[in-house]
């Protein structure tokens, strides 16, 4: 089955975007605007929990925001002026609606529902522990391992309870937890996964990216500090850093694909940063062209860079259908080759005897390319010099984004002109790590304390990989295989 | 909204059906069918948990069996040779898919499956002592708090650890459990809900009632004995005793109209023992008339035992439409009041100026009586005898049946005759209690020691009600308001 | 597939049921509730159209008017106070929505519908016709082509046009149509499908039965004479009859099973018809018996009459699920085997040892009375004498009711001794033709002017059955398949 | 409700796409790819029928292509060498699946299927005529008109028969035609809409745009010439020419907005033409700016021709969701005004402060500009300049495209300053008719005999407007209004 899906199978896969909203009248219609300004962070499944000073509400489904949360009926059901929410792509093939976060348990101090985005890399180990004590997990999910360590703390105070929790747990999160007592957001010490803050009329926002502040109309403020909790109650705004000071290292493949162009990551824009990624590609790897063509649309901005750095002409080279949002399964087998362009469609005309620099975001398995190149190739392209807008993907990623495992990984298994000549480009360049980091602002990446997790290709893990090291496979889960029907 | 659902909201409602195999080659395709036969014991929902010897398997579903579990591709997600399922009624109004059973859970020991028919009089008080000890409730159900004390049970095998959970729990309970090492039948001590063994080829099937071992084409072999544990595994049936022997008390009102009357409960024939209590009325209350008329279909053999004991002769006088199991949404307000002929239509040629006795099985709250009498009359009816082929009911039911409160049962607020009056009959009249447990093979009801409960005729229930009497409602759950849309 | 539809395909089947109401407020609303109550009459298809004085509406559906026409919002798209609808069982296979009735066109003299009972024995041949020249149809049913011959006619008024139409086609049918000017109902010169008349307030209703007055409150008038055209509008009532007078020939099989017993059809109670056929079996052939046990539940009437008239106590010996009136379809080929039970379960109890009269409607392949039989003989009988209330099915219907080819009804292939011994009961006896005459009322069958279209058992058809002789049936529709997906 | 529709309501919005393959083993699968490959030219209903050789066969379903012909069941329930289809926006609201296109007949040569682009302009006289002559219609579409005048034709052949019926209509026609003969394909005498011809192996292909030939891998063989009808038969393939020469008129919109930038429409690339119109805009309307800003998707060809001519650079200072393909249905009316950023957001860091020429392809209501520019406003801009890539849109189009009534068109109730005061735009121009007409390689507009239809520019349309001018518009369509419920 060769789908439409925007963000095919040849790219990382961001798992999560969260958001929550304290003191707001509409609080879940916000939510759900909020969540469809991040669907690029998770198309699979997505939910949404309120809180209306008596009672929590939630509705979960599978699939987009819009056509599930847009419903009126739907918002009616989650009254309130609290409430928060979840986008998901699912890494692990369980996509059972009971995994659909914000999980919510009934805690001995009363509801507790929590949105995380990012991957705990010692959640198995935690896990095994915690059911030898008798707890029972209603997921497969490593979030809820988080929800059982604050249960089962002997802490007295939530707060405190929050906190002992996370203590325990090792690798990326990004929180936003709703409590009858305030909203609860915050991040890893590391910062691996972003969280940002703002501002509408009376009420606090909390969101993975700034575009969903836009969208609902919101001040950006600042972003919650790796370490940081902040809790929004009735008392007000207070900020807790319970941890240890580290030096922060958040994820930099935001500012190469996650991330949407019009967001502020980190304090710089995408888009900028991208730009500047493109023109850095254009000094480091130079080449004579007449055109300087992206792949749609995430090779845009960095295409636009090489452009105004290089001074060769940016055209539309490659047309993407306004269409494939929408999965189309190929009909028949006979015509299952024909569908590559389904999604891309070479622009003839503009390419027939041209030479072309091809902008691409990243290399993962390496298909898509294959089949760019020959689409190409077929109009005419003369020469075509692949540039690679982030350094090469040799390492899978363990906080909470999709990675092939290594051995698919094109750039662990070749170098970089054996994938020139695998893919088919008369030259292929990548990007250096240093040149990325100067696209970013720094002078250089600072080898022993790096300023970002470059883990995808540098292999260097900012924490360590408890489940990974210590936990063999076949003792992992083997959790009930549960299918719902509509 | 009046609805033609066949069992009205006059009627008490049984609330579940458990059905279990271990041992067949097409377990859960065995399940689907029993569960088929027992869909009277619960409309709303159903599940199945199969067993492949490596994974649990489940399926869950709102509504009926047939149209959820007839497809061949539900059927092929939930392989292996061990299964079970269990069809629902609720009566909380919480109709969420995750209460939908049986219930799993991951404990240390592995997978542990349970379906439940039964209610447990302190399992909230229980509950709320586990949650303030950590743990965490994924549903709302009674049934779970099972789950919970058996995964913390401080013993040390399975078997102990749930003789531990069931020694704290009290009220009616009949479990099937699947777990790795085998199948776990078992009922409390008192038996109030059924559960009957049966066998094809070399599998053996726990079931609610007979008839689900009929549809599969098993041998029924007996019941499982009040307070008796029978594990099923590789090294074959074991039976365990673990309670004191107390005198059983099985429910009446399985006899009187819950089960079906092609099913053997308590040894006697269903459709026998509401023949005599047809009988019994006729031999208690006599009266001069010309024609024997059901309410049908659950007056059926009560009258045609009561025409054959007075020696008139018994008429479909009241038709019933054979789609009455779909619900049927009334259209329009201003034709509300026409539909009660949706469900039943008098057979006016032959009632025109008769004298009728009509036969009932039960009176909860008395309103479906007053319709189907208005219609008699409508019809040309000269008298109305109803005869009730129960008790009255005067008290609610906290084992698993779905009661209104005492102050809807017509029976807790009337006399016999000023019910005759409400309704509209010319004279009314109960078979008495000592003449229903005749019925039933005994000489009377033994006062002190009960043979059956019949709490809901008579006021004597026979456990403690620790939630109702020790738990304020204020206090009682404040979960979570889930809604899944399809 | 063995399916649990209580109208098995051991059955002859209504094709429809029709119901127009002219001059209530809330016509549509009364149309779905009439309907529901012709629902036997045809289960896998339903419309509704309703005029509201300029515009018409309307709504069709697969499957029941329960779930399809029970919604506020599809009654509220079907305003105005004029309203007729139809339900349907297809014979040919065609299941499109362009086929369910009520058909709709535009004349010049402006909207038409029309809701159709019966089968027209020329239609192909007319079409033929029509298509030559340059109609265009936009479905495959027989229906259509009445309208054709009106839009075609060249008569000047409506009413002109329409007898026009009529006298051109042969077969049965009763109709409904509703145009702007009023409602026109309508029965063949020979009647053969019952239609019936209604009054509730000022507004007039039409229906196939009785049954469906009663549902919505009407009283029933009389039925609409064989040859009779009834207008109904703003100038009140008028009744044409253009045709020359002929002997009516009613179907007799309405009587035998199609009618709800709780309908009156040529002015006989079909409950009182059914039990004096039953006393008519009972006195034709006799039998020394413990138990009379009718197959539920068209059976029961007859066994009724039969225990009555032979004193042999009536018994329900085989219990029926009251889930049947959905469609179960197996899981699994290993258990398609035991499915019988799914529908019927014998009641062991009762008929272990016993001498059985087994009282059927009627047998048309013999499929359901092998399985019935042999469920019986499982279940301990001695003896099983079959008795069947109607003489042997050996033709087919032409008019309106799904029947087998001959080659696969069993009385035309087998003696009674032959089908006794392929059934497998002890003896086997069917009522005989004179016998079904006196049950309802008359002497005898009055040969060359029979009172009654009985073609099914005689093979005596009243009308030409020109599509038959004349059309080959590779000349036959060659119609567009047709696929609406949900 | 507001929506993030890729084509919003403030665009013209063309009707339909066809596509027809003649002669393939997948023809159906091939059909599906080509209607996805034109889903923009109609997102509502879709359609397909195929051809066996024996028997006819069709899917229609509301909705994209992606979701109901990508399926292997409908798939394969369209059998045969022969297939062809239609996607369809629907003008009159009328969105019943009976409108769905191809539509299908049973002539008396046999079935007939048509799939029709365009509109006629005097379909409603033709209609009226043809009703009085007793032809029954089953849809409200233009495109019946043609099936009846073919039907009642009194020619011989079947060619003959359809020229006769082409001769007497009037308006804007691209055809594919199924017959069991052949496949018959043309274009109305002045080519309104565009239909093209390719190949693929044996198979040859009729599309709207040369798009759906790349996605399916088949040759472009040449355009249908205005006025040609083109048959392709086992025979091979014949064109003829019936109509009287006259001087054609295609579409100039086509260039504008309606085609996809990668297709080839009248011997010109769409991409190369909308660059030429942008660079065209710079020569006569330049401004001193800092960047050259598209509105998302449709304005970034003439935003890229703008940026080169002018010098100013290219940025995407507004993105668009990868989201907006589906419906969202803003949740709460208190939140409705915050939903303009679901489809676009400014990305502000690039904004602020700098002087914009704002590049879109045409105004139609005015709508979005106002909110656009004022999204630009908040995100810093210092001042925009709005450059329209088309004249103003002044007249409505009769010819198969969906215009708002005149009095709904901005350009037709203000002048350019107007406009540009209303929008808020610091200053606001048009391309020059004469402009246009260069971007497509003419030298001007010849005035008298104009090479395109560009009537919704200037108002000069090159057919009489019969049913505009004739036909009353209460005396139009009165038909059903039809409800099928899934």
């Amino acid at each position: 089955m060769i789908t439409t899906n925007p963000f095919d199978d040849d790219k990382l896969r961001e798992e999560c975007g969260i958001f929550g909203i304290w003191g707001a009248e509409t609080a879940s219609a916000m939510v759900a605007l909020g969540l469809h300004a991040l669907q690029h962070r998770g198309q699979e499944a997505a939910g949404i929990v309120s809180w209306d000073g008596r009672a929590f509400h939630a509705h979960r489904a599978m699939g987009h925001v819009a056509g599930n949360f847009d419903r009126d009926d739907v918002i009616r059901g989650l009254p309130g002026n609290v409430a928060c929410g979840h986008v998901r792509y699912s890494t692990t093939g369980e996509t059972a609606l009971r995994n659909v976060q914000p999980l919510f348990a009934e805690l001995s101090s009363g509801g507790f529902a929590v949105a995380h985005n990012g991957n705990l890399s010692n959640a198995m180990k935690l896990r095994r522990e915690l059911v030898r004590r008798g707890a029972i997990f209603q997921s497969t999910s490593d979030t809820e391992t988080i929800i059982h360590l604050v249960a089962t703390s002997t802490y007295r105070t939530l707060l405190d309870r929050f906190i002992d929790a996370l203590k325990r747990v090792e690798g990326a999160y990004s929180l936003i937890c709703m409590t009858p007592e305030g909203m609860i957001a915050c991040r890893d010490p590391l910062g691996i996964r972003p969280l940002v803050m703002g501002r509408i009329g009376d009420a606090y926002i909390f969101a993975s990216e700034t575009v969903a502040l836009d969208v609902v109309g919101a001040t950006f403020l600042r972003q919650v500090e790796p370490g940081e909790i902040v809790i929004v109650s009735e008392q007000g705004i207070k900020s807790h850093r319970p941890f240890a000071p580290v030096s922060p290292r958040p994820c930099i493949f935001e500012h190469v694909y996650f991330s949407r162009p019009d967001s502020i990551v980190d304090g710089s824009s995408v888009y900028g940063v991208r730009k500047r990624i493109g023109a850095q590609l254009a000094m480091e790897n130079p080449v004579e062209a007449d055109l300087v063509v992206p792949v749609p649309d995430s090779g845009v901005p960095a295409a636009i860079g090489y452009a105004q750095q290089s001074g060769i002409p940016f055209e539309l080279g490659i047309i993407r259908s306004h269409y494939v949002g929408r999965t189309f399964i190929q009909p028949g087998d006979q015509v299952r080759h024909l569908g590559v362009k389904l999604k891309h469609n070479a622009n003839k005309e503009l390419l027939d005897g041209k030479r072309i620099v091809l902008i691409d975001d990243s290399i993962v398995r390496g298909t898509t390319s294959v089949k760019i190149l020959q689409m190409l190739r077929d109009a005419g392209a003369a020469e075509v010099h692949l540039r690679i807008a982030s350094p090469p993907t040799r390492h899978s990623c363990f906080y909470g984004v999709d990675t092939p495992e290594r051995a698919k990984l094109l750039a662990a298994q070749m170098t970089v002109a054996e994938m020139a000549t695998y893919i088919g480009a008369d030259s292929l360049a990548f990007v250096s790590v240093d040149g990325l980091y100067r696209a970013l602002g720094e002078d250089m990446r600072e080898e022993g304390t790096p300023q970002y997790c470059d883990a995808c290709f540098t292999g260097d893990y900012p924490t360590h990989l408890t489940d990974q090291d210590e936990v063999a496979p076949a003792d992992q889960l083997s959790l009930l295989a549960e299918r719902v029907v509509a």
